[in-house]
């Protein structure tokens, strides 16, 4: 039994706001339980200096803990946590969209941690995707796209291994303990769901072909359960799908 | 008649939600129209250097914005605009609370701009006082204070001319066409209302001494309701007075 | 009585130096009894980003303190306090100034202090607007500028409350231990003096609005002073008008 | 067939050097093929503020590249990426080591890129390992150590998928065009061959559970290779094991 | 004949005015023609932590020029060659004191530049000079000293070779053109001068050792005119010796 | 007798080893006894904004110390140290190269310590020489030159006098107990030998102009050793005169 009472396969309660924020393209409130994480997503109408030319778009993102996120106040800045972080959720979410049918734009996701209780890259990945959608469906109602660039869902969770047993969705009491501690992205394609990330460590431990195994099984299953997350907070958006 | 239908000395619908976060000793979510502030007090068991041997405590601020909070994406990091906003917050603050009562610690406001619409800094100082008076309760309610520090209420409210008229409370399409623009924060004394910061600028014009009466009048009359805003935030507060 | 022999609404002694340096296209060198600071005005052809295309100048302010400028030695680089000062003169010398008038240029108004005794902010403004007049006038000799940009003077005091006592132009001495410390900076308008600028602030106390309007008062004495040393600096400037 | 002639299974060569500078506790240059890494271990007798009276040690690593070891001259100074791999190479080679066997000392490996054909985080952790176990030699040499910490070797190889198939140890040419791009760390206990790192891209395309198995089995393959040359590199090292 | 009239061995005016600040334990602003360098003294009871517990003290210099010293406004803050100069000041002057002797405190040389016209390096070193003496002088007054610590003063010159001729003192106009550009440090030692440092370069062409020696005789002869400034100056000072 | 066998006027053993890596344009391992800096030569078609439209190209360089190339670990990034350093090779180096006949392009030295023993700033200017030889040469290979822009060999060595003698070539337990230190740049010109920077330091003890002609001769007998081992370097190189 774990300490707040879920099942070793069961996911934290989930919401997900979208257009959170009146002033960005896209934004999403996400909480996983008591992670908090504030996903938004600026268009920009210009690319890196190395796709100048290349007339494909770019989708990056940053990642950054409010101070009052954690049990002990951090300090502002930059981290090299933060800046592995946020390369993780860059790349993920680029295997969510086809830059060449974005133009020569960039969108930045900004991911910001209101609170802190564990799985805060992977909360960032699963609400990112819905505010990275948000503003893609505005470029489009704005006529600034010929074809959608959303090539499937991309989610995320995280998994680990405690006391021998898999567990899915661990928040920090379980994260902090964890002999094996696993993030997995996943895409939702046509031929099933398929591996975007897969990031295992066995800081406490090693670990072997069987338990990678089990840790995908249980990440594949509550990534089933994000994805329909997703797609209803998206399907909830306003109706009349253009902000004043 | 203004663009958002309000009178000249009206305020915007102000939201303050106490305790909204977890982990920080007190928080709170201020919402003044558009304009959103997150703002946490942590604690922490030590002064800075020019305080060291004092015996006094410290209070000081952080402010930010999120990239996502303007209309066009700022970016992350520290500003000369930031660091002004910063001391004034945390000058304010300073002067709601007897630092010799605190003890040898350190009370940090962090002060985080989830949507920004004109009047952050002094939504932060209205906010923070609030989370600043949580903080200082659960001080107490672990008996850690001889004495409460908590002078009196402090609240801050921008003010200015458009026009030849005199506004309360700018949202920021107000506030870049003003012709002065004033924040004004006041504390809630036993003698009465006081001044305890007044900033006024002319930058598209000057003013004259009728004019800033004019508008010391109008923010006066503005504060007085966020004091009742606040003092109803600290009454909500969980009646046990201890978060699990 | 004060511990420099002064009354309440004397100034200390000011001295101007016009056209200090040889280098700047403007310069002086201001003291105000062992506050000095030395203001340079710049001038370069460009504008900052938000200006381009716009056809309007620009005018800026960096401050700082030379190390050995305070008793205890002082770290050089910039500071949270140095931003809010910079900003403050920024906004002011803009006010004397109808950037519109100045073509694409900026210009730069540097003011390094090398001895520090309270006011400093004070003096940079007050010096600076002679370091800022001096460099138009040579853009205006050299046939740069089809009419005078030069809207009216400015200048800046400080004013503080001690012991109940309202006070002019505060030594650090003074300003330690005021309970109320006031920096106002005015222009000297067609219509009479106006305010540019007004910062108060109550750390160590608050103040009613009678105790403002005294202040104010007293620093509108003293800016008087102030208008007329800058106009004799001005005048005493090298009646050749150029400098070889 | 590979550009460079190899089978899909098979490892550039490898050479490495141990002990290959005078000043550090323990060094080695890896080579595989045109990918140069310089490792260096460096004991220092203080631990991180986390660890203050905790009585374990600790082991960090840097990482840095040479501004002359990519085909286009790089910056020098810290990068995301740069961040992103040090962390891996540290949680990679704490797993090597009991921490708690090392006294409160720190050990840092150093690992800088003399040139770079893909794989260097990689290399760097299959060259680490041989630094860290040179220096830790040193400190039971020196009677400092009262256990021997070294828990088992770890040693690190990249893998891929290009155009369907899976690729072992993948030079820049093959990395920037891969489908999937794996890193696995794997360590040789007693109980066999297990996983410490897991790290698998899909950045230009997804992978399903069949290919994360056969990229696991390409690289325990490798594995067993890098294992053995860093058995022969610690073995070769000085045989009197004290450096003049 | 030299541009301002001088001969190959004449030195520019120089003016030393020692005590030229209120605050700082020693000062002297020094002008070599319109090179003027403000120097300050510091005293610090600390010293480097590569010092620490070895009970002798340490000097160190740290150079900055104002942005308006130069005919184009130079940016704030440090570059590489203010770090080669401040290093080069650094050196000189602890040539001119027994640290031994200091105890363990720190005397910290500011050399900043209020206008620049050649030369500003070797200014720094002959004003420092006389900026530490007085410094020494406020420590032995106040009976911190057991012995004077000031070994020999020390003084610095530009010298440079210009169409194959040898002059002293270069401006920046010369400077700009030289072809061997060279700075000599050197003390007054009982037996006589030596040189302290000798930094000659040949940008724009070589030099042998029959110029080397006439740029040597050319400084030695110019120092000689310093050493007796410097003399003045600190004779001149208040003669009580004490500052109010 | 030195403690490492050798003459006063011997130099270590030294290695050249041109080409030694791949990618850059040029590059060349020295190994001055057990001083090894690695110097590359990278070419960028591009000047610096103060050679914009000049025509002509630039020769920088960068100085490193990787962390294990010292007794004690040192840190990583930029010193002071470091910037004088390598303002030092950069103007050597240029001393060796026409830039005009570079057209516009920099090629930027960076020289990198892998080990440090004594003279890592002459050694780096003597590999460094080799670097940009080779990469001189590749690009006339390419025909983008239309001269040859080398103007004469340039090398380096460190003199120093210890307990009253003159000694060539000091590794690091020498320097630190030299009373005087010199580091020496010559060229091999069309008329002999000749000085490009002369930097002599007596931080121990002042020096008179008999021992300055002393250090000159041995310096400049042990740079015409070092010319030889440039020359033999680059006949050496792939006689192919093309890397694949």
């Amino acid at each position: 039994m774990r300490a707040d009472g879920r099942l070793p396969s069961e996911l934290r309660k989930i919401i997900i706001q979208p257009d959170y924020l009146r002033s960005p393209a896209g934004s999403a409130l996400i909480r996983c339980g008591d992670t908090w994480v504030l996903c938004t997503a600026s268009v920009e109408e210009k690319v890196p200096p190395f796709l100048r030319d290349a007339g494909t778009g770019w989708v990056t993102a940053e990642y950054g803990m409010l101070p009052g996120s954690t049990h002990t106040r951090s300090n502002r800045g930059s981290s090299g946590r933060g800046k592995e972080i946020e390369r993780l959720i860059g790349r993920s979410l680029r295997a969510a969209i086809d830059t060449a049918r974005l133009g020569p734009r960039t969108i930045t996701i900004d991911c910001d941690v209101l609170q802190a209780d564990g799985g805060t890259r992977t909360a960032a990945i699963t609400g990112g995707y819905v505010a990275l959608c948000l503003a893609v469906r505005r470029l489009q109602q704005a006529g600034l796209l010929s074809a959608d660039p959303i090539r499937h869902p991309i989610a995320a969770v995280s998994v680990g291994v405690i006391g021998g047993e898999a567990l899915l969705d661990l928040p920090y009491e379980e994260d902090a303990r964890a002999q094996v501690d696993m993030n997995i992205v996943m895409a939702q394609t046509q031929k099933g769901p398929a591996f975007v990330e897969v990031q295992g460590t066995g800081e406490q431990g090693t670990f072997d072909r069987r338990e990678l195994d089990r840790l995908c099984d249980l990440a594949e299953g509550g990534i089933a359960q994000l994805f329909a997350a997703q797609s209803q907070a998206l399907s909830e958006e306003n109706p009349k799908g253009v902000r004043p």
